[in-house]
């Protein structure tokens, strides 16, 4: 499996590549969550490409960049399991790990790309310019890569509409793949975030999920309302960042034309920030 | 000559053609600068483009957006007097302007582009989001041409330096060429806001490009600091934006690397504000 760790040999690459490109856009240590993304990728692409980088633009700050988990040694050899996936002898499987920030963002470089609108919720509100680091380096992911078509997880929500966002306004010759979240047998969403958490924390943190299911069974039990009334009651506690009830489609608050409603929740547990999310259809 | 309205057009006229295309965005209201940059690309490309888009996004709130001159027939007549320079029949010079803003930013569209760091000058300081505005539409007018060539005049060289700045950030398949000031006989750069000046404003105009030709003899004859205190001067007028003289590589002060400074101006006439400038290359 090739390893390709500068911008020159990605550039070179995927000008001369003639086949469709699938881009698997992480920041490394990968879970079964990542991993569902490839096989996503595999299936539909000659090349699938999966990315990994620690795109310092995303981090905040006081955001935990700097001891974000740096597993490339492990990422490696379980994204070279799945080549027995690929399903004909041209197909091919690359890893695309940029061996330092310059590769992605060469000296001087200087433009940010923002989806507005969007980004004045959930996450947004506690990790300003977030987005904005996202919007940028899936831009230059797409453009280093040439990609036809590109794989996101479910989980981080807000980015996947953002993401379709910056598509759709600036015409990216991409398609954008959305793949369900995936969870522990207890229900914790893989995260790569879960690594900072003790077993205590571990333990309280299924408290997310099962708030994000309660909501969700309000919802269809009792209605919006009812299951608003406990979202406010959750917001009041310490460690709670947010939990909202939006529509799906744009996040604004839910309206009679709403079809689907995202329930999300991020929480903290000692020093780890854990988002989850699910979506509901509404029946008008 | 064809005269493409909508935006379903140009993307169906891009997304078919399969010859290289230059493009020229404009606002309209064309003078001999632009039909200037139409000849250089009649003379490189086999189509070319000529965008007429007053660009909202890129007028402050207490700006001309309004009041800007919009004159679609008489630009129509004046490029069609082009087209005897196609080089032979196959040949295509278009017009493309969008008949709504819609056009350009569906509704909806969200999306800001923004090259930082060199619109911390000139005319960014006076003009916030200006550049951003640019950046976006110039972004938008290329995704919806597939240009392979773009022609922009050098009056708005702070414009230039941040379009070449996007293009290589983004690495978008995009050559920029730039044309130099087309003057008339007196020496005022030629402006679509010319015509707002009366004709008192319009002699008095012509205290800009003398100053910029001043300011460009000092910097020869007796240096930069010389040119630099004189600029100081200028700067203390109340009709007077900014004199300015910067290394013209990076709009940064100038300093031991500098190889050629722009010395550029920008000053009000009644309500109109005129911007000049010209390029001194300096022996090290």
């Amino acid at each position: 499996m090739k390893v390709i760790r500068s911008r020159e040999e990605i550039l070179s690459f995927s000008n001369k590549c003639d086949k469709e490109i699938g881009i698997v856009p992480t920041m490394g240590n990968l879970h079964d969550g990542h991993l569902k993304l490839v096989e996503a990728s595999l299936l539909n692409n000659e090349v699938t490409i999966v990315t990994i980088f620690v795109n310092p633009k995303q981090f905040g700050p006081n955001e935990d960049f700097q001891k974000y988990p740096r597993t490339l040694d492990d990422d490696i050899s379980r994204i070279s399991s799945l080549e027995e996936l690929l399903k004909n002898k041209d197909n091919e499987l690359i890893i695309f790990a940029p061996s330092s920030v310059e590769e992605v963002y060469p000296a001087n470089f200087n433009t940010v790309i923002s989806v507005k609108g969007l980004d004045n919720t959930l996450c947004g509100l506690n990790r300003p310019g977030h987005f904005d680091g996202v919007c940028t380096v899936v831009y230059q992911l797409f453009s280093l890569t040439k990609a036809k078509r590109a794989y996101f997880g479910l989980k981080d929500f807000q980015q996947t509409l953002i993401i379709r966002k910056l598509v759709k306004d600036l015409l990216l010759p991409v398609d954008i793949h959305l793949i369900d979240i995936i969870r522990d047998e207890d229900g914790l969403a893989l995260s790569s975030r879960n690594k900072y958490l003790n077993v205590d924390e571990r333990l309280q943190a299924l408290t997310l999920p099962k708030r994000i299911k309660n909501l969700e069974q309000l919802v269809k039990e009792s209605g919006i309302s009812e299951a608003m009334k406990k979202t406010k009651i959750y917001n009041k506690e310490s460690n709670v960042d947010y939990f909202h009830i939006l529509d799906s489609s744009n996040l604004s608050p839910v309206s009679n034309d709403t079809c689907e409603v995202v329930i999300a929740g991020a929480m903290r547990f000692g020093n780890t920030r854990l988002i989850d999310n699910t979506l509901v259809k509404i029946n008008a």
